[in-house]
């Protein structure tokens, strides 16, 4: 019998007790054990809940409850989740969590006190929601050395870029259609700007490379900047913008990593991947790419990912030693962002072809129906960050710089 | 320490024995322990290689040897194969295999035998190559009642429809193309009559919902009938035609399974999966559908699935119950073929639209260019297999059915 409390009463927090509680005979044959939610925590009142007598309010009661072996952590954010799972662990639970933002923070840290305690520390729900991804990158695919990963990670973006793309929208437009589909919180900043795909990259890349990545390492653009204009010459390009969260090792040893929106080819499996979708490439150096494709998120897919953590919980009785990683206490490992190579999408007005290729060198130039006589969009040769931002710096002086995008080539 | 026998020396054994040597460091640090091939069986000789002093010929040598933790049989066929794997699972050891015929044909008994011996039997290289996808089948979903599953499951048959797609060519030329790049074998038949796909769809589907499927059970078609004109329909049809293997829950508790060509919508995830590459479709009650895509084949993403088999053999001492099916003696659970329900794209000649929509009421139909006078293609609406044989034999009557291909919805 495995005794479980749920940390959090909100969409994944009621998911997860919806799918514990309808699919409980076939998990429980899964589990080779009974599971039971005996705890629900939640500062709210839920009188009308099947559950409403599992409720408790104060924490302490489920940390001193020796009958809990597993903490589902679903609250979100990093306090007080980082404290309760914390404590769990130390008190010998396992804790299975969805909370991208707590990983990605205190990753290293909590699965280093899960080892010491010889209990475990999941979190497959926290990428991707419903899409297996973090179990077969550490299990399937641990005869690999991972050369790199690139994922569409945010269904919110990855929607209004799809607007963007199919119907022409301005960006404004799209996003203020997703809030209205609920697709988009009212607050979006986390999605638009990156937070959120930088967070879960760092997830993939920690695991990946087995040292601690933090967000803060992590060079992040959203997708405010890109125009409609940009979507039109990335057809004419032969892709789609995506918003991209990409980690690459790299022949010095380092590891390049940013969160950007990119023009992807249409010959690539991310470039077919729309609306609230997500997707993760893994490149590995024996099995060659890999994708894994779902919804990246909504209440029941997390709730299903949640819930496979909480079975292989309750059947483990010691550390899954192969999920793991270090926090190095530098992060010198990763490539600094400078240096970093690729080619970029450039959109100037101003400025003519000689001048472009005075400073880009050979460039391959894109059209678009009616732009104006004076605008030149093109892809630069590979370039370093540095350099690109000295030569787009040149062409400023005669012109001016609307546009530019990373090329990536996955 | 964990001592592997590997069964067999050619393209996948070679690989195996190469992944786990190259990559020894790390693997060794996943399983937490040494890793060391001890024997290879062969019958033949290998003199220059730099494993000779391994090369046994007798199986006896590694059935005896209570050193041999793990056996990798990686032969193919069903004999000796099969003998040898039941023997080394009754002996105590566990078994890591990629041969498809095997798990297909044998799958239940030798789960059973590895349960009994508290031992595994892992085969996630069976299907898809290195897309992990057995093991994200039971683990990552399992919270999840699995409603159905489609899947591109042979590389050289969807080498030869993307060939026959992109470059026009007729069935034969794209055929010996495959061949002449490697990709077929020369005796192909394996490949383009639906075997080989039969054999995975029957392990996905028996993992899927518990019951052992038997390859002979699942109604199973190539692809050698498929035509250029099928091909440019399908294009208006808006649409690719692949080779699927599928299995379905119905309302009525059976499972409907087949491996047929099928038109695919262009939305679908599966319509940009083309060349060798391999995907398969999960459609979870929850998680909804999870798509896993990468090579199907090739020494080292099969060799890279089977050493990550025998890394977590390594690790665990007991038998891992979730990966289990049993044989429940009968077939019933498969819905007969005659009722297995869904809509088809026909090809008549010498048949008029009055005539075609007597006999399948309201159809879209479909065009192409330098269509012959009397020709008519269309899709109809669902119908069950029963129904449209006879509807296409009253068609036959006035004139000709020239194509007949399957319309599904993944």
């Amino acid at each position: 019998m495995a005794k479980i409390a749920v940390l959090g009463h909100g969409v994944v927090g009621s998911g997860t007790v919806e799918v514990l509680n309808k699919s409980k005979q076939s998990l429980e044959k899964k589990a080779g054990q009974e599971l039971e939610v005996k705890y629900i925590l939640d500062l709210r009142d839920f009188p009308d809940s099947p559950y409403k007598e599992k409720f408790v309010k104060d924490f302490d009661i489920i940390l001193n409850d020796s009958e809990i072996k597993i903490v589902v952590e679903v609250i979100g954010g990093l306090h007080p989740a980082y404290d309760y799972v914390k404590a769990a662990l130390l008190a010998g639970k396992s804790v299975v969590t969805s909370n991208k933002e707590l990983v990605a923070a205190k990753g290293a840290e909590l699965l280093k006190t899960a080892r010491e305690k010889n209990v475990n520390f999941f979190f497959e729900a926290s990428v991707g929601g419903g899409i297996p991804i973090i179990r077969p990158l550490y299990q399937c695919l641990s005869a690999d050395k991972i050369m790199g990963i690139a994922g569409i990670l945010n269904g919110t973006t990855n929607y209004i870029l799809t607007k963007m793309i199919r119907d022409g929208m301005p960006f404004d437009e799209a996003l203020s259609t997703a809030q209205k589909l609920g697709y988009a919180e009212r607050d979006p900043s986390a999605d638009i700007e990156g937070t959120d795909a930088c967070r879960k990259i760092c997830i993939l890349a920690s695991l990946a490379f087995g040292d601690h990545v933090y967000p803060d390492s992590v060079h992040t653009e959203g997708i405010t900047s890109v125009t409609p204009e940009d979507v039109e010459y990335c057809e004419n390009f032969g892709g789609s913008i995506k918003l991209i969260g990409w980690a690459q090792r790299l022949d010095n040893g380092k590891v390049a990593i940013m969160v950007c929106p990119a023009f992807i080819s249409e010959e690539s499996q991310l470039a077919g991947v729309n609306d609230v979708f997500n997707a993760i490439l893994v490149r590995g150096d024996t099995t060659g790419d890999v994708v894994f494709y779902g919804k990246g998120a909504g209440k029941l897919p997390t709730a299903s990912a949640v819930v496979a953590d909480v079975v292989i919980a309750a059947k483990l009785d010691s550390f899954s030693n192969t999920l793991y990683w270090e926090d190095s206490g530098d992060q010198e490992f990763i490539e600094k962002y400078d240096n970093i190579v690729c080619a970029h999408y450039i959109r100037v007005s101003g400025v003519d072809r000689a001048q472009v290729e005075k400073v880009f060198g050979k460039v391959r130039y894109l059209a678009r129906a009616n732009a104006p006589e004076d605008e030149r969009a093109f892809i630069t040769p590979p370039v370093s960050e540095k350099e690109c931002a000295e030569k787009t710096a040149q062409l400023s002086e005669g012109g001016r710089v609307l546009g530019n995008i990373r090329v990536l080539d996955y």
